[in-house]
């Protein structure tokens, strides 16, 4: 019987005052395609929130998408964007920055960040036409592994990407955890100042659905809508974006959610370090990466739902646990305890 | 002061049973990426509906996604689709075809539909490699001016498709109002027989959001989740289309949804013929074209929102009225009353 | 038995001066990619010729190489371009220009040109982010069917595309036949300061590969290169094109041909219409389209080689003949004298 | 004073025997776009020396272009193809791969060659849809760094690629060093036998341009010619590359014109070593890599030129040689007695 499932952030459906919403506004009449009342009050609310009353804000339905037709369009059909090797792009997204026509150039990393000295290197190494032109550079916060830039950290990163004419790009599926860690010392104001283009996740923080593309860099804003629409991202009913990410911007929704989520995750590190037990990754955020013996692993897997994240020797193993805005007290306590009894 | 919007069929949110459905499993934990049970359980409906227990089913957001996705997955680089140079591919996808690098060779077609001896045509002149090779036929079923195929033209087209190994494809984003025309003489399980690959449009039939796309040949099958993946279109969230797709193909609620939109386009038609205004197309779905004089137009506008689709002479033009599931009554009362003063 | 082969005018090698000049400079070890003295040397006679000493000017291989990776370095994602559609780019390319993502806008054309009213009517119905945006002009010079744009159209049109901020480019595939025809108003500097982009072709006057792209917008300049590279354009051996684009350039060898090439389609002409026939065109070039009976196209067809372009009525066809640089007199002659017999 | 560049194999035109062929031929009249009678004979001889009389074989103008066009042709729009990331594809094309919407899994590779076992890593990793699907196998022999994988080790990469149904292509552009090195047990015949697809370079083996695409996997084969017309590689004129690889592959010029290329190199490579100097690469082919002290490198460069291709340690660094078909005995000479009187 399984008690619960550890294995992403998207497991539940949405916050039930995001539901409420819906169901309020349900037969109201609106415009389509994102020009409706609640997406502009959403987008309101956003702009306020990154402090850029300037931003050009627009909703699409999920990462991987707004990955692609950030980059694509920003991006010549030479020019590359450089990331880490275990990015969300290179990895888990079937190649679909590759199928806009443009290379990613995969740097190592350090704890799931790329580092300055690597952008450095990238860019040395690609000096003439007969290889790709580097022009953009793609970090997520947090990252695949949990793990968030410094505030002094995505500093250096901005110099190094103005210095180097580089959009800097942050991917933010996870945003909202990256942003309220107890780690964190940088907050969705300076983020947004230190940025090209950011998109805050909705659908890993409490929506159905919904990513806020963030525009902040002038060069880039025109014409977006267009590459939207060709990407197959302008929603008829944008509503169902706009009702949502208005919903989140109220009253501290968002961060209040993923607050819940990282509190959680801090939970279950305490009670699992308690018991004796080390991280693959120090995460601050909502997916941490203990490592069990394998033996522990497979009794826990009778009623917990998780991935095993890697080999660590012989007899043990990474497991990956995700938390969510939805993460119950009582299954961290239930997991802990069961844990406990295992030890 | 406006009284109703007929500019389209996706203005209001989704039917009551639909945010009902959702918010009654919204906390339910489910697995992600369409393998949840509430779009499994969609698929069975779907493939009982469509009478094919072997299809392959997969739900995605909106139509330009479906046609990019479906096209961009069966074509070769050098493959071109045929349509009508009025389809939605051709006119409002922004290109969305050729950015997956696909030519479409666009055709005139007649009341909205493509006829054998365009295709015929095509097929002829297209004859080596320095030219595109045809491979696919794009209708759509009702048409972008409210008009369908007859179960004899499908039939026919189906017969010339297959002698030519050109894949027929159905955008059916009002399919719902093409099956329940009172005109139609084609079923679900006919119609599903005779093309290899059709959609059906949830989001301007009842849905939030929402296209449910049908592969019926073998050979078009494998990997199209990759290419649903790259294409940016596999939700973390699939429950959201499972649920709603679950909830319109049980108890005939898409079928009805769609009735009521008919009937309310057939009132309408009804009562602007009555008062001697013509059509600009013999539209037997929910998209209709009165044409009526510019200052009676002018002052319907006061009252009613609606497109000015064509200028017809000096002093005439015609509109598109679209209804939907969610028109009522009143709204066509009043429209016909408000013209009947007016003319 | 043949005679000789009116199909194109790329039947034969090159102009003896060309492989003279080849073999000549043969030994001479040379820098790559087009930055060897011969490439030098031609793009400096290529300034001078268009009377653009600040234009940048790229050689490459072919014509449908250097329309696809013009368009594909000037266009946004979701840009578009207008053409006729008898245009090579819409038909004879196999779809390289929808290959690079970009949308043709393809209209009707008058003798194969591009009208202005047409492309104001393009530009009208393309007015938002659901539709492609018209942002290139694509028309050639001489066109398909021979016929050529007069100084007075050409600026129409360059003033149209400045208005509207279309990018005009002109596919100069058979550039020197349209200069030196003997209808022609417009030369090469004036040309040249008309359109933001245009190609020399050398493969069909003179050269056994070839063409060279002028770049007059500077703002359409930057970054050229890696486009080449990346079409697979960059000519390991990038003297090959310099040594002929230098020698065509060199004592009007260029116009010499085109001239030869003009005048034999003259005497064709003369002769054909002496003889009582007429033309589906009106082509003052190298490409000429008589109409025959055709029981007299069947004759001809056993010492000649052509295209049949296409049926005239149940008795008649058009026919096309080029004619080349390399046309000898003899073959005019005898063509006109087997022509008389048939007649 | 330079007196001989060892930068490339491409700083001269082509062998003598290719001029006179090209003169020769030049004024007779022959059908265009490769089915001139050349180019048909051409063919013949490859099939013949390639040992495959069924082979589809192509002529086209480079490297880069072979590449792109190759697997735009064979790869579904999700699927990848795994390479070394010294690999010509992965570093000097621009990304051309990627701008035909497809993703490069670059492995770490041994002396410029993949290892099985790198092959399976990729494949074992890559598992479902949310990933690219790896279909190919790029390599090239002789490598980037002058390496050719052994008789032995390409049966094993040919039995690990039909078990993983993977596609195993060949990258020749310098295959004649690689088949005739002194250190290679493995022949055309073999290596034909062994591989899908491979192309056999002449730029860089004694023609002005071309490389010869063999498809020996049957499923590869149809439309191919679709596939180079549409990426802009059919050259008008095919006679050019069809009279050149006759030629070549007439009396053994192409091995000759190898042999020689690496004779020098292995002169080169004597000379070098009994002075007393160590090479980064141990290459049997006619790229070496010497490591020389930076001050004589320097001296060096002032009669010869060459890249420096890496830092060795403070004091020393490696540079690449490149001998040709047409380097001279002399300059070998020169550049051993030279070095010696700098050692």
């Amino acid at each position: 019987m399984i008690k619960y499932n550890f294995q992403n952030d998207y497991s539940e459906g949405a916050h039930p005052r995001i539901i409420e919403a819906l169901a309020k506004s349900n037969l109201i009449q609106e415009v389509g395609y994102g020009e409706d009342r609640f997406s502009l009050s959403a987008i309101e609310r956003i702009r306020a929130a990154a402090g850029n009353p300037q931003a050009d804000i627009h909703l699409v339905s999920g990462g991987t998408q707004a990955n692609a037709l950030v980059l694509d369009s920003f991006l010549r059909p030479f020019e590359s964007v450089i990331a880490v090797d275990s990015g969300h792009i290179c990895v888990h997204e079937t190649g679909a920055i590759e199928a806009t026509g443009h290379k990613i150039n995969a740097v190592k990393g350090r704890d799931g960040k790329i580092t300055p000295e690597e952008i450095q290197a990238v860019v040395d190494e690609h000096y003439f036409e007969h290889m790709v032109k580097p022009r953009a550079v793609y970090i997520s916060q947090s990252t695949e592994v949990g793990t968030i830039y410094s505030a002094k950290e995505m500093r250096e990163l901005s110099v190094l990407c103005k210095k180097f004419n580089l959009i800097l790009y942050v991917d933010g599926a996870r945003l909202g955890c990256g942003l309220t860690s107890s780690k964190s010392d940088l907050d969705l104001k300076e983020l947004s100042s230190l940025v090209d283009v950011f998109y805050i996740g909705g659908t890993k923080n409490g929506a159905l659905i919904g990513e806020a593309i963030v525009i902040n860099n002038p060069l880039l804003k025109p014409e977006f809508r267009y590459c939207i629409k060709q990407h197959g991202a302008l929603l008829a009913k944008g509503r169902l974006l706009g009702i949502q990410f208005d919903e989140l911007f109220k009253d501290n929704l968002f961060y209040d959610l993923a607050r819940h989520a990282n509190s959680s995750a801090e939970s279950l590190v305490g009670g699992i370090s308690k018991l004796g037990y080390g991280f693959l990754f120090d995460s601050p955020t909502n997916q941490i990466f203990p490592i069990f013996p394998n033996r522990v692993i497979e009794k826990l897997n009778e009623s917990y739902l998780f991935y095993v994240w890697s080999k660590v020797n012989a007899d043990n193993s990474s497991v990956r646990l995700v938390t969510s805005w939805a993460t119950p007290e009582q299954a961290v306590k239930d997991f802990l305890q069961d844990l406990a009894a295992l030890s």
